[in-house]
């Protein structure tokens, strides 16, 4: 598994990414129990603190500099009727984000985090802008209904894509990745996706996705399954699954994250978009997993089966679904709550309280 | 029930809570449907917008000026050997948050809030210090295994100095409240309040707090079922109940909610200690409900008890339990994101989006 895609590029990343030093993990927790307050009574901001630890490989990470990139790219399923919006709302939505007047603009600069917006896809001839990053593997994906979505080096290229944003921004000094997506139609090639890897029946991992009737999900489930059945993807080769039934967002996506974790970068995933892409990352090298934070768990369905299949926990649950990477730009705020509880609280030494007694 | 409270102070608290009218859940509920985002698609960000724009009622709420009360008190029953800690503990951890080095000292900065430290019942002598005021009803409360934690002009008292406390930072233009605790027992006071506000067996509503061992676990259930049979606290008189087994931090708490409630202000509820004095609140005058968020569910059993009998969703789910108001603290900035989205995002007609289709 991931052997392909290794080979392919030397193992420069996959053979990268190993487990987090126990070594690491248990520094962090000396510390944090000599911090003024009952051992362990800051839960899963202990945790976090201990992970980011452990990723950085350094005594006293900082998070200083945060980045949410927001992939973007079409779906030539969406001929299919599988989505409430129609397609021209990707680039509409990208010139939204331009503008600032997203829910991504929105809760990044609340979180303190910048928001890189990738054209890896879209249906639309982006001019050079400020802010926007043109890495278009193609103009939307093939209808995965009648043909694969990509060829397998498109999909190959869109990993490419992600891994070098993660190595330009690791060499800029970013501390913190978060990703997100756009995409009208990108629910159907995730809970494809999610389907393949998990083996799960589509029905139970596909959903409403920006709001659709129940005609139109029962559609949706039908074209999901039809497709299944037409390119048979091979759950073993994660890029086959990719090309077949994923999207040039989910891909790049999938591409950031093993980028990150060769390079030692935390990096929050939104949901289910990202979830997908983190599945592709997670079956080509699952020590990625140790490098990852879910954002929240959202209300579409497959995008906590996945997440139970990587055995990852989501930080948030607060009935999200829109994606852009909103989720992630939230979690942040939290993680970075459990970094500041490491660096910044005395220990009981420090203040002269009397304790380190219980546990 | 509350008619007591009410009644001694002229109704001029409980008289004047109402409930949220529709009217402005409607109007904000407008606003979130024409932003760039599939209906609903923002979850429970958008209910916090909401409620913000209905508790106001104001169109445009603001969240600029954000405080945490953190208050302080002793209780008699810490030598039944209910905690792990022993009773110095409170006025060593007052001194840590004087000087900036506790949990909620960190998380607080983090949210953009400020701390206020209120000495409402420490057994130690505070000299006048910035950051702290001195409200002392009394030197920590007296043994509730062997006589009444307060008496009820002392409880009366507890739920003035909040109520005062709320008229006073109204006045100073805060906008957000959040509540916090310290006091070395204090989960067993809160553990009585809710096993007699809830009808709930006692064992089901006790937990470890700061760590206790299972011997003293049994021991804290035997110690809080002994006083409610010593006391009888009468459940229909919530005084009573704060009175015979509860504490003066407890006490503020709830008048601090209850002021908060009569003069609009949205206050946000921490963990066990704080959900017992909204229970109290609560008991006083049900309205009070719609004016507070709960931050998050703790480990703490009886925590979640209490917020399902008022109705209420907790906000995180971070496996706390430190009280001080470090959940609130968090929680405020998940709250103040569900304003920025609504303030701040684009209409679907000022981004020239095409949509407000799905539902």
């Amino acid at each position: 598994m991931g052997e392909v895609w290794q080979k392919s590029r030397e193992g420069r990343i996959t053979g990268r990414i190993g487990p987090l030093k126990e070594s690491f993990l248990e520094e962090a927790q000396k510390r944090l129990d000599a911090l003024t307050k009952p051992l362990g009574s800051l839960g899963r901001l202990e945790e976090f603190a201990r992970q980011l630890v452990a990723i950085t490989e350094k005594s006293m990470p900082v998070l200083d500099r945060k980045v949410v990139f927001t992939f973007a790219g079409d779906h030539g399923v969406t001929a299919e009727g599988v989505s409430a919006y129609p397609k021209e709302v990707t680039p509409q939505m990208v010139f939204n984000f331009l503008n600032g007047g997203a829910g991504i603009n929105v809760l990044a600069r609340h979180a303190g985090a910048e928001v890189v917006v990738v054209d890896i896809g879209v249906d639309y001839a982006f001019e050079e802008t400020p802010g926007l990053l043109i890495r278009k593997v193609m103009k939307g994906t093939a209808n995965m209904r009648r043909e694969p979505a990509m060829t397998r080096s498109q999909a190959e290229q869109s990993l490419e894509v992600g891994a070098d944003l993660a190595s330009a921004y690791a060499k800029k000094g970013y501390h913190l990745f978060g990703t997100g997506d756009m995409g009208i139609g990108n629910t159907t090639p995730s809970s494809a996706i999610a389907a393949v890897l998990t083996g799960t029946p589509v029905s139970e991992v596909t959903g409403r996705g920006t709001g659709i009737t129940d005609a139109s999900l029962a559609q949706k489930i039908a074209v999901i399954e039809e497709s299944l059945r037409l390119h048979r993807p091979d759950p073993a080769d994660p890029l086959d699954v990719l090309a077949k039934v994923g999207g040039t967002e989910i891909g790049g996506i999938a591409g950031l994250i093993l980028g990150a974790a060769a390079l030692r970068i935390p990096v929050v995933i939104d949901g289910l978009i990202s979830t997908a892409g983190a599945l592709i990352a997670f079956s080509l090298e699952p020590c990625v997993k140790d490098y990852m934070f879910a954002a929240h768990t959202s209300v579409e369905r497959g995008h906590r089966v996945m997440l139970d299949h990587m055995g990852l926990r989501p930080i948030l649950d607060l009935d999200l679904r829109l994606g852009e990477g909103t989720g992630a730009a939230l979690a942040m705020l939290i993680i970075e709550a459990g970094l500041k509880i490491y660096r910044e609280m005395a220990t009981f030494a420090e203040a002269g309280v009397s304790g380190e007694i219980p546990g």
